[in-house]
Formats: structure tokens, C-alpha cells, sequence
């Protein structure tokens, strides 16, 4: 099952993956999801918002308990970050099917479309369409890289774009959501364990830095006579890096655009974008607070502009706590070994869900800690594991 | 004059000169050119090179007196550079018959192509043929941004690409050639001149850090588990500042090229182009030394691999000393002042044919220092004392 998907939207030159929704490469994953749900008998549908999902019982009694996650990457993406949810749930249903297990709730694997945004620049539409939390009108004017638009896209891929929209008569039959999925960073690798369960989703946002200065002949302009913003900039990636260090949270400058861009030219403009995270809203705030100061000293002692611009922002995602002390308490059953619970960094459909019915996420150890990366990795052993645990959380909860 | 030549290839928006080689706006200023030698009665050519040429006196007679500059632009350049060399030249000659000097010597104005080199990426292309400092070979390889290689764009233009090529026959007729530019720096204003004299042209270089480190999550990856090229290269820019601080040299860098240049991506790879230039060679080394040194011992502690490439170098150029002493005591002659003489960072065609032929520059004050943008300025006042100073240099050579 695993082997079929490997080749799927694998760029030769770069070793990663390149699954963007409703490309090639996707919908080649998306009649793998099919074919996978019609060889074990389940009712295989798509909803209104291209989300493919396979059922086991009859939806319509509602309660159900669904598994899943995402088929599509980030450009040049690990092959565990999102594949790994879809592949467990299909082989935690086969390991329950083995046990002879029988469900008294339905049961759901599901792979939500276009949840790493790396075609039009908004994650998990999929789930934020359904939940009600990205408008039809919305995702309408979404383009991308190449100008094309999202109801293009679809159009092209054979879905219709004028059905996109909430669907809470959906989400109203899910008693409860889980993802499982590959850990994108290394706490379970230093804690030693294989799984853990999902405290929270960090609040995160993205600050747009604008340092103008004034463009000029980098061979004739004397340094005291220069208003370089490049300078500006520098000393605030090391202070974001500070900041962050101090705090316990995360900050970085990954993005940066310059004007003129030029060899022999200060520039006019250079705009650097910073991301940071953090466990709390008020760790961020003193994270963000501490390098917009920093920033704007060093601004004003090069004689520079400084617009800060918070581009986007998402709160604090606290899983549903109960569902996953049940989590806790079910994976805990035969060991009597404590499961870590931990929080992660990074966005995801759980989290856009848990807004609306109760959910939750089991992380799978990735060595190297490494995520959106060919170098993502998790063990097979940690791998079978993850699939073990899912198949005890879903027989734990829809058993009863 | 030159109000006639203020609105061709200027951007609306930016208030700044698009004039590129080989476009329309180029055509217009040629335009121009011979408009303002045919009015004078100066026998007009095109060399095979593309450089405009007005003679008075014949050409064949050899030891010709040659003064101009060019009439492209950088990218939302100023008015200034270029320009007022070519339109001062012409008014130097008006100048000149006003005052009823007669010469001895042939004298020619130019205007040379493409000397910014601001669409196909390599400066003094039209000097640098001529010198035989560039092949018709290497010149037929250049493309512009849009992939127009050169010999399409001077066809395009009217001219002819198989032509171009070295013109020693063309050099060997002049005895001296010299360029008024506007200052690109305040070394004049800060000494309260209106004219300078040129004593060398800095060497200079271009070299390009490669900081290569990990991609991963910007939100999910611990700290201590990065290797963020963004670090290293933050404080390269800052040391970079301080060796030319500390050498009383110039160091920038201005352009920045980041893979994969995402929001929440950690990058794998941040590149970085240094230019440098001082008043010598040693003093060059010593900067590019002492930036390179500190880039590798902030890469090692960040886990960074750095490769660190010359991608060009033009050494220190002096400017012919019988020459340069002759026009320090033409413009001292009826003030007994002394003129300043001054070195620049930046490249001219002058540099280029220093080389070949006995060559000198003239300075103008530029108040406000800033070079290659809309803010470079000269006062009109100090145009006509330029004007003045360089009609004064020609009479004093040309008629001996």
C-alpha cells in the first residue's frame, strides 16, 4: 500500500514530492484513496468541497468516528507528512478486520483536499470550507503561482466549483476526528517514545517587516552618507532569533524580498517576513513585541523606515480535552506507560476541525525532526506502532 | 538641451530613467545625439560598435582631443550620470566658438552604447569592444532578461551585430579622451569644489556567499536543532560593514537570492553577492579577507556549509598622470586654486580605455551624494562650472 504511493508526484532532481492540489500528481493520489476504499467494501464518496471520504456503517446514524488526514505536499515535501494519516487509517482498519472487531459507531477514513496550500496560498481549504471558516466566495478568487484560478483548477481536475461550501449536516454525524501524523519536530525522539497525543496547535502568525532605505551606488556612497536597510534587517533576524531563544518559542526569517536586488545597488527595500509560534499567546506577543522594539531601534539608528504588517494570524487550537484524555487513557490500557502529550507548531485539518466537533491528533516519531523536507523520515517499526495505536484508539472509541 | 533630452525614457511612476540599450528610449537619445551634431555642423558617424561620434577637424589627421560619456541608464536612474557629460560637451564646443578659439587638433564628442549595462548584465559594452576587452564572441552570448540575446536587439535597433568588434585604427587617432560625469559620492561637496579631477578608478569586486543549510518547518523545528542559513548570512552583512568601517572602504550587499524563500520554511540556501571596493589593492584584500574569515566562523557554528566565489574583479585603474597634471593646471591656471583630485568606486567608460589611450575625468558636485536614482543631483550653477572647466580643458589641449 505504502510502495504504490512512494512514485506518485516524486520530483526526480530533488528526491521530494511535488502533489499540489488538483494537479497530475494529485488526482493519481486521490484514485489510489478509491481504489484503496473500494477494495475493502466501503462506501466511497466526495463531498461537496473535494474531500474524499470512506465509509464503513451508515453515515446517516451519525456519531461517527473518522480517521484520515492529507494526500498533497509542499513543494519538494518528505513522504510522511500527510500519507502517513491516510495509510495508517486504511491499515488500522485492516488490523481491526483481523482482530474481528465489530463497530457499534460508523466508521470514516477521510483525506482532505488541498491541506498544505502550496498551490494557492492558503492551507487546509478542504477542511476550512467545510467547517465554515473560508467562504465559496473566497476561494473562488484564489490563484495561483501561474494566475490560474481555484475554480479552474477544479474545473480541470473534473470537480464542480460552484458546489464548494460549508457542510455542517456533515460535520453534525462526526462524534469525533483523529489524524494521525509523522511529528514535525524531535520530542518524541528525545523522550524516547514511538507515539504521542496532541495537547494543542501553537498560536502562530506571520509579520511582514518593510525596512526602507534609500537606493543608491554601492561603490560611491560613502557608509556614513547610506540609509541601508539592509543592515536593519540583519540585525533583526538575530534578534528574532534571540527573542525566540530567551522565550522557548520559535521565530524565523525564511522569506525576503529586495529592492532594486541589485549587485552594486544599497538597496531601497528589503521586506522580511517572520514566523512565530510559541505554546502561549502571551509568550508570543513578548516574542513579536521583543523584535518589532528591536527592529525599530535599528531602524532608526540607520535613518530607516519600518512598517510592521501582521499578515495572518491563528490562535491558540486546544484539542478537545476530554477526547484526549479518552486517547491517553486507551493507548494506556495494556502498557500502563504514561503517553506524552505534546504540543506542535504546525497547522493542520484537526485543527481547523476542532473548532467544530471534537478532535484529535497522535504524532508518530520522526528521528530526524525534520518536516517539508525530503528528509522527514519515521521508522517502520514507529510506523506499525502508529497504525497499532490508531487501530486501539478507533476500536476504543467506536466499540463501546 | 537638455530640457530637450529630460523626458525621454522616463517612468511616471518612479521618476526615475528606463533608458536601456538598444529600446526605444536608447533610440531617442541617439536620436538626439545626432540631431545636436548635424545642428553644429560636426561630421556625424556610428562606429561599428554602436558609439555616436561628431567631428570637427578630420579624424584621419590622428592626436584627436575626445571628450563625452553616455546616454543609457540604470534601471530608474538618475538624469544625471551620463548625460551631463554629453550634453556638457556639447555645450563646452558652443562655449568654445563663443570665445573664437581655433584648434589644432581634431576634436570629437561620443557617445558610447550600453555603458550602464543594465539590460544585458555587463557594463562599458560598447567601449569594451572597441578596447578589445570584450569579443564579438562573448558579446554575441549576452541575453537580457527576456532572453533577447544582443545581436537581435541591435538589429532590432538598426544596427549590425556581425560588425561589432575590436577598433584599434579608431583608437590610434586619439590623443587624449576626456569624461565629465556627475560626482557619484560627496567628496566634493564636503570639500566645497565645483569641479574635480579624477586620479584613479577603485579596484573593485563582486563576490558571491553561498550559505547552505537545512530546509525544515518554520514552526515545528526546535532551535537548537536548526541550521538556518539566514543567521549566517545576517551576520555576514554585519561584518561586512564593519571591515569597511574599520578599512575606510565600501562593502554591501544589496542583492540576496533565498531557496525556497517560503514563510514557514526554514531555508536551505541563502546567497548572497558582496561588492567591495577601496583605494587599493591591499586594502581590498584586507576587507574581502576579513569578511570571508568571519562568514566561515559564524557558518561552522551554525552547522552551515559556505562557498565563497569571485565572480568578477577589475583592478585599480590609474588615470594617466601627464595627463591628469595637465588639466590640474589648465583649471588652477587663473584661479591659482588647486583643483581636488579624487578617486571613485565606480566603473566608466574612461576606465575601459585607460588602457589604450591617455584618458582624464571631470567631476561635478553632487550635493546630495546619491548616485543611480532619482535623488542624484547636480545645481545648476555647478553644471556651468562644469561646462566652463571642461571647455577650458579642450582649449588647453586642443590648441596648443
Amino acid at each position: 500500500m505504502w510502495r504504490e504511493l512512494l512514485p506518485i508526484g516524486r520530483h526526480a532532481g530533488s528526491g521530494g514530492y511535488r502533489r499540489y492540489a488538483w494537479t497530475g500528481a494529485d488526482a493519481e493520489c486521490r484514485e489510489w484513496f478509491r481504489e484503496q476504499a473500494e477494495a475493502r467494501g466501503l462506501a466511497y464518496e466526495v463531498d461537496r468541497n473535494g474531500n474524499q471520504w470512506a465509509w464503513l456503517g451508515d453515515p446517516a446514524a451519525g456519531d461517527a468516528v473518522v480517521t484520515g488526514s492529507h494526500l498533497d505536499s509542499v513543494p519538494d515535501g518528505g513522504a510522511f507528512d500527510g500519507p502517513l494519516g491516510v495509510v495508517s487509517s486504511f491499515a488500522a482498519l485492516d488490523e481491526l478486520r483481523g482482530r474481528g472487531t465489530r463497530f457499534t459507531r460508523p466508521l470514516a477514513l477521510v483525506n482532505f483536499g488541498d491541506e498544505e496550500g502550496a498551490r494557492f496560498g492558503l492551507a487546509c481549504v478542504g477542511s476550512r470550507l467545510a467547517a465554515g471558516r473560508l467562504t465559496a466566495e473566497q476561494a473562488h478568487r484564489l490563484t495561483d503561482g501561474d494566475g490560474v484560478a481555484l475554480p479552474r483548477a477544479m474545473e480541470a481536475a473534473g470537480y464542480d466549483p460552484e458546489a464548494i461550501g460549508p457542510d455542517p449536516e456533515r460535520l453534525a454525524r462526526i462524534g469525533a476526528f483523529v489524524e494521525l501524523h509523522v511529528e514535525q519536530g524531535r520530542a518524541l525522539d528525545l523522550s524516547g517514545d514511538r507515539v504521542g497525543v496532541a495537547s494543542a496547535i501553537w498560536p502562530h502568525g506571520r509579520w511582514r517587516f518593510d525596512f526602507r532605505g534609500e537606493a543608491n551606488h554601492a561603490g560611491t556612497t560613502r557608509l556614513v552618507d547610506r540609509r541601508d536597510p539592509m543592515l536593519s534587517y540583519a540585525q533583526t533576524v538575530l534578534a528574532a532569533r534571540r527573542e525566540a531563544e530567551l522565550a522557548g518559542a520559535v521565530a524565523t526569517f525564511g522569506k525576503v524580498a529586495v529592492e532594486p536586488n541589485g549587485v552594486n545597488a544599497i538597496p531601497s527595500l528589503v521586506r522580511g517576513w517572520l514566523d512565530s509560534r510559541a505554546a502561549d499567546q502571551e509568550t508570543l506577543d513578548e516574542v513579536v513585541g521583543g523584535v518589532e522594539k528591536a527592529a525599530r531601534e535599528y531602524a532608526t539608528a540607520h535613518g530607516i523606515d519600518l512598517d510592521v504588517v501582521r499578515e495572518s494570524f491563528t490562535p491558540v487550537v486546544e484539542f478537545d480535552h476530554a477526547l484526549r484524555d479518552e486517547l491517553a487513557r486507551i493507548l494506556g490500557k495494556d502498557t500502563g506507560l504514561t503517553v506524552p502529550v505534546l504540543g506542535t507548531g504546525a497547522g493542520h485539518d484537526a485543527g481547523i476541525l476542532s473548532g467544530r466537533i471534537p478532535t484529535a491528533m497522535l504524532f508518530v516519531r520522526n528521528p530526524t525532526g525534520v518536516s517539508h523536507s525530503p528528509a522527514e523520515f519515521a521508522a517502520e517499526d514507529d510506523c506499525v506502532a502508529g497504525v497499532r495505536a490508531l487501530a486501539d484508539v478507533l476500536e476504543g472509541l467506536a466499540c463501546r
